[in-house]
């Protein structure tokens, strides 16, 4: 697999930038910060992006550095620009700890309105003993090189429609399986895999595997359903610290019903381990 | 399939006796409840009977009635006895409803303990729509009649060993090719599956489901690991209200690894519907 050698560090990358939580004075716990323009996708903030931010304030709050498993209610669509992240110490225990964290923007008559909603626990994934018994199998998919980045397609015309600024933050190259929706061929599979790095070479880590979760375009694009898939509530679990190099992530959608789906994703790293699991429920598009 | 009639109905039976929560009057969002020690495994009070007993709280307190997403994370051991619920209306939508509640117990010296916080969207399930658009599968396993049920063992032999109270209030029916680790022949492969039914026949309902997905042994079982597998976070998604007559719950482990293992969870009903899905991140047995 041909990949360029990391140029931008972990702690010193767009990623690290854009995800930056500031200790508010005088109230432990509490953290300002800017949401980036650049995670949108049409106007919304990428979920997983989100899900960075706040996990980032919770890894300052909390005695232990590393997400094990953090889910999110999305509450309310957030914004660029401004916000506040109030955290609480659940529980610290010697080998984990758990908290919880909202994420609050102010209207225009000054109210805060809170955005998400999170609960998290938190440990020390490099104390964790060595033992792997997976059964899982990473995807079959094409090799980094003979993936789709939506860099190699024509301006405007995908592989992720209409979507603005994250696609420059991100390296996604879509195996080609998962990618005929792009052009009108969606397989009706509710598959999407491909290969995710960041687009300035910056290797995943514990919090940009939770942005991991959420980065690839919906799962229903490839069932023929155009639209907007909210996401109601989403649970991650990182079960190991990814090695350097691009992660393979596989979306599957076995169960649209009643009007929602559910998104299951794996997140293999280039050491062949399975260092992420999350599900997600969300609302299907009407159309 | 052959299985008895209802006896006892949904409102009127063990599980809603025992899942029963009383609103504190002047401290709305409040409530008293006393835990059973009828649905113990050892001593240790099971992980879906205090879901299920959160999942009754936010039902009262939250303006819809069921459950769609329910996250929990297990902070301290429960113990059978008195028990109050606090809740948090988070959000108040028109087609659903987001909720916290946390449930304490007061230890020797009068200071209330968090045992469990729980996060939750509840909608309505009968308001949405018909469309069914599933891959999945059901279990394929024996029918009810050919599944091995705790209470046609030996006395002290059943395929629940240790097990207690809870085994009286289940009517559970293992695949025998998952049974096997009770005579000492584990299968190796991470499964447990079995049609769940409660043992005085009241059917199930959203709430029953919250139980149905933390009711089967544990799928360390089958991977002859043995011991305590302590739930960190568990996160359930009701999909649809199920039909009369037991469920199929079908639990996979695929990724044992770090000292932590995940549980997937599906279950179906008699009239072949994915009715919930879940996932939990728990702690392997040190043996």
């Amino acid at each position: 697999m041909a990949y360029a050698a990391a140029r931008a560090a972990i702690g010193d990358s767009e990623f690290d930038r854009d995800t930056a939580v500031v200790p508010r004075p005088g109230e432990p716990g509490t953290y300002d910060l800017a949401l980036s323009p650049g995670w949108t996708i049409i106007q919304a903030v990428n979920g997983g992006y989100l899900l960075a931010v706040v996990g980032r304030a919770l890894r300052d709050a909390l005695p232990h550095d590393d997400p094990f498993t953090v889910t999110a209610h999305y509450l309310t669509a957030s914004q660029p620009g401004p916000a506040v992240i109030r955290t609480e110490t659940v529980r610290a225990g010697r080998t984990m700890s758990t908290g919880q964290a909202s994420l609050y923007q102010t209207d225009d008559e000054g109210r805060e309105i809170e955005r998400i909603r999170v609960i998290a626990a938190y440990g020390d994934l490099d104390a964790l003993p060595d033992d792997v018994r997976t059964a899982a199998l990473p995807p079959q998919m094409p090799g980094y090189e003979d993936c789709v980045s939506s860099h190699d397609a024509p301006a405007g015309s995908g592989p992720v429609p209409g979507s603005t600024a994250i696609v420059d933050r991100l390296d996604l190259r879509l195996d080609p399986a998962t990618a005929g929706w792009a052009i009108g061929f969606p397989s009706g599979r509710g598959d999407m895999r491909g290969w995710l790095g960041l687009a300035d070479g910056r290797d995943h880590d514990p919090l940009s595997l939770l942005l991991a979760v959420d980065a690839l375009p919906p799962t229903a694009f490839d069932l023929g359903i155009k639209g907007w898939v909210p996401t109601v509530e989403l649970t991650v679990h990182i079960r190991c610290r990814p090695a350097p190099g691009p992660v393979r992530v596989s979306v599957t959608t076995r169960n649209l019903a009643g009007g929602y789906l559910e998104e299951d994703v794996q997140v293999w790293d280039a050491a062949d381990r399975l260092v992420a699991q999350s599900r997600q429920l969300a609302r299907a598009p009407r159309g």
